[in-house]
């Protein structure tokens, strides 16, 4: 990988392996006065700084140079919906500034403590976890929403039932903050999205209760449940999540298949997707994935050359795209069925030229699928960050949105002598448009204020790109404090102020995660 | 079909045969004066009469009657969005109530024009129709909101493309009318909700335009086109939408199966669902509504007593119900696909011990979908009125729901000594639930207030029981005017703040169809 890093950005050899500082070290203010929280209460020093940052970027950056800007004054962890009510009430009437929090992965500074006069806590949910009701009947199932994505799949297990909705962070995150922030997971193609799994929510708010029961449909009224998902703590804390339910796979394959080019590979999918192809899973990388991922996979060096060679013999150029399908199977459900549907896939592919590679890059797809973000450790160790950005957008604009997010990010770098790799996949695709995800690579300065400023410089130019080639703003990781400032670029001006006073409604005071959302200004070096 | 009523409602022989009285008779008062609006205006007597009300039961019988209680100052319609601005901001600044109006087929109140000190305006939106723009890549096509559903899908079979979205209402009712009420269609299981549909739109308001891009999927921020999807007008008037297409179907089957109870007929269809069958529509009648279907099908007494005496001799016994699915087949898919589905739910459903009805109740289903409403006049002629009732629940709610609106319906008619028949069908399921229809008959008093009372006696006690034992309001009927007494109870007091401050945000003078949703009056009989 550093090999492949360095043909890429250049000069990487002469970087210093560097460490972390241990977080023990990091001094931490004392913290300011609070009223009276009817809920557990930590100041202690650890905690708070644990409780300060989610896991962007710079957020990670600076926890390992102990430079953290800001913390929050305690971690309140109230053991049920009641106490959250009381410490909201409590922090209303002082102004205290309240940051909830489920498993705190936010790549968005969506859960940062930032500096300012008003004391501020953080509101970790971690305590309103587990399985609180189960219609099994119906295929719902209500939790707390502080349970994270192991406890979630664990407790359904035990009834043969899943969820089936793994983003990423799903070892760290919480069905809350997938709730909060509109998350998809990997295989969104056939479990839907967070938005599609949730059937009703209780919300706790300054300004009132929300509480809207599991329906399967209704129109009854605009879909409030869809005004909670994605608010992102402005209209109130979350704290339990009906969710639909489905009999748990007892298979899970995944294949994956060689394109000629990324234009077959977009071809392949929209067709799978126009046909209704059952399957849980598809993700086509672009040609500089494809060959990071045959160069760095977890095999190295030994499976790289061995696979190129292989391939090349097969007929793949350069220019080849890694497609990669998944399918699952449940109990009840025909046994050959997800064979099927990858045979299908893989039929659909190879009338466009594909070539097989068998079960091997899905094998290790499904091994890899939470780990690749424990390389940003070591990555910067060597001195280099690593950052992803991702979109959707309908599939007419896919093309003119990839270049133009590419070229911006090439010029910005460019603009201070330097280079950044850039790979990107299509993944969550839909009838009508797909995910694009870019993986970004560049040599970050020692200094840490030196790295934020110049991933905030990349994160500029790139967001702007995006949303001017008519990408959403985020597929998945929501909008937070950076992406702030685009946001009333695609809400409008009218739909800001239509959640603002949504908002002022259930917080008047203005005190529930007031950086993120609806305050656009630019907080990426905050 | 007057023997089977007589039979159930009793005393019916002697009832007259009663006439509508001619439109061009009734009298209109005299139009309050208006100021200068920027579209076409029409203060014709007959305009402002079809302007004046929806198609719900009370509607129809008012005007039978002649007794109109209320009519729109004038019928303006606006030739583009500009238009639209131009004339809610006039209205706005005079303080004049303004009705949107798609195909005017609301059954809840929902575009009726109240008397009150105010004037008001019907605002027809039948000039924006049409297709706007077609993005054949990604399969979305723009449409004016006032486009009724035969244009909008012989627009888009121009292009080898269908909506798919069949309301009951489709010849009448336009694509901007189903967003506004958040509608679903016949093969919603196929094709999705007009939620599922819809991916952008744009909303002139007095306080702003709301103007939504399509995205295939987004987590930036709260999915605002919820928030407009079942407004009915109070957040603003729809002027356009982008919709989801797809290929058109070259087939379309239905078949039958008559399962021996109730029960198996659900677990048919949970089944059926929980599996992804690939069906367009599954809907399965009561035991009352099945054998209705026998004695009043279209062969009317020939067919029945017939096919009653086959069933008898295949075995079907006394509450047995109807069981029919539907698939369709678009050009590409495999041509057998359809017929292998439909053999596939029949497989489930003798398995519950079903008899198959093969392919004719599926013709005639096809053939009527969306002519039954065209009986409600000849039943009126007969001095019986009807009405439909329809909610959702999950499937653990579904019997006790059932039984709860079927008691509350024998309840209240048995307290002014009349009879009340009731059918019933399960259709629009999804994996936690499904919707549930019914269908009321009832001796239809000649006088047309009497008339009015005992329908909204009877719907306010089928209401009532409804919500309370757990379905929703609505499954696509919508709010109006006559369900937002009840709407506080669904959405919470909390959620009704929320959405009346949205409403205030982009409608200060709160002149936009100002009796529905929100407003918690009873209007049934206004």
């Amino acid at each position: 990988m550093r090999r492949w890093l360095g043909d890429r950005l250049g000069r990487l050899g002469a970087l210093e392996r560097r460490r972390a500082v241990d977080p023990g070290a990091i001094p931490v203010p004392p913290p300011r006065p609070l009223p009276e929280l009817p809920a557990a209460t930590s100041r202690d020093s650890l905690d708070r700084l644990r409780h300060a940052r989610g896991q962007g970027l710079p957020d990670v950056v600076r926890l390992r140079a102990g430079a953290v800007p800001a913390f929050p004054d305690a971690v309140v962890r109230p053991a049920d919906a009641a106490e959250v009510e009381g410490v909201l009430a409590a922090c209303a009437a002082a102004g205290v500034r309240v940051v909830p929090r489920g498993g705190g992965t936010s790549v968005t500074g969506g859960v940062n403590v930032l500096a300012g006069p008003a004391p501020a806590i953080a509101l970790d949910l971690g305590a309103l976890s587990g399985l609180v009701r189960l219609d099994a009947e119906s295929g719902l199932a209500a939790f707390g929403a502080g349970t994270l994505g192991p406890r979630l799949e664990a407790d359904l297990g035990r009834h043969g039932l899943t969820l089936g909705h793994f983003p990423q962070s799903w070892e760290f995150s919480t069905v809350g903050g997938w709730a909060a922030t509109r998350s998809s997971g990997q295989e969104s193609l056939g479990c839907g999205s967070i938005a599609d799994l949730v059937a009703g929510l209780e919300l706790v708010a300054p300004g009132g209760r929300l509480s809207l029961p599991a329906m399967p449909a209704s129109a009854a009224g605009p879909d409030l449940r869809a005004l909670v998902l994605g608010s992102e703590g402005r209209l109130g804390v979350i704290t339990e999540l009906t969710v639909r339910v489905r009999r748990r796979p007892v298979a899970r394959r995944a294949e994956g298949w060689l394109v000629p080019s990324w234009d077959a590979g977009v071809a392949v999918v929209r067709e799978l997707v126009a046909g209704g192809a059952p399957l849980g899973m598809i993700r086509l990388s672009s040609p500089e994935e494809t060959e990071t991922a045959m160069a760095v996979g977890l095999r190295g060096r030994l499976w790289g050359p061995l696979a190129r060679g292989w391939l090349r013999l097969r007929g793949a150029r350069p220019g080849a795209c890694l497609l990669l399908a998944g399918a699952t199977g449940a109990p009840g459900d025909r046994p050959e069925a997800p064979r099927e549907a990858l045979a299908a896939a893989g039929a659909a592919a190879r009338r466009r030229g594909a070539v097989a590679l068998g079960a091997r890059p899905g094998r290790r797809w499904l091994a890899d699928r939470f780990r690749h973000p424990y390389l940003r450790d070591a990555l910067l160790d060597l001195g280099v960050a690593t950052d992803t950005l991702e979109t959707a957008a309908p599939w007419s604009a896919l093309a003119r949105l990839e270049a133009a997010v590419r070229g911006a990010l090439a010029a910005a770098a460019a603009g201070e002598g330097e280079e950044v790799a850039v790979l990107c996949h299509l993944s969550h695709p839909y009838r009508d448009g797909a995910s694009l995800y870019f993986t970004l690579f560049f040599r970050c300065p020692a200094d840490a204020e030196e790295a934020v400023a110049r991933w905030a410089r990349l994160k500029r130019a790139a967001t702007a790109a995006l949303v001017g080639a008519g990408g959403t703003l985020s597929h998945h990781h929501g909008v937070g404090s950076w992406h702030a400032p685009w946001y009333p670029r695609e809400a409008g001006e009218a739909g800001v102020r239509l959640l603002a006073a949504a908002a002022r409604e259930l917080d008047p005071a203005g005190v529930l995660n007031p950086h993120v959302l609806l305050d656009p200004a630019d907080r990426l070096e905050r």
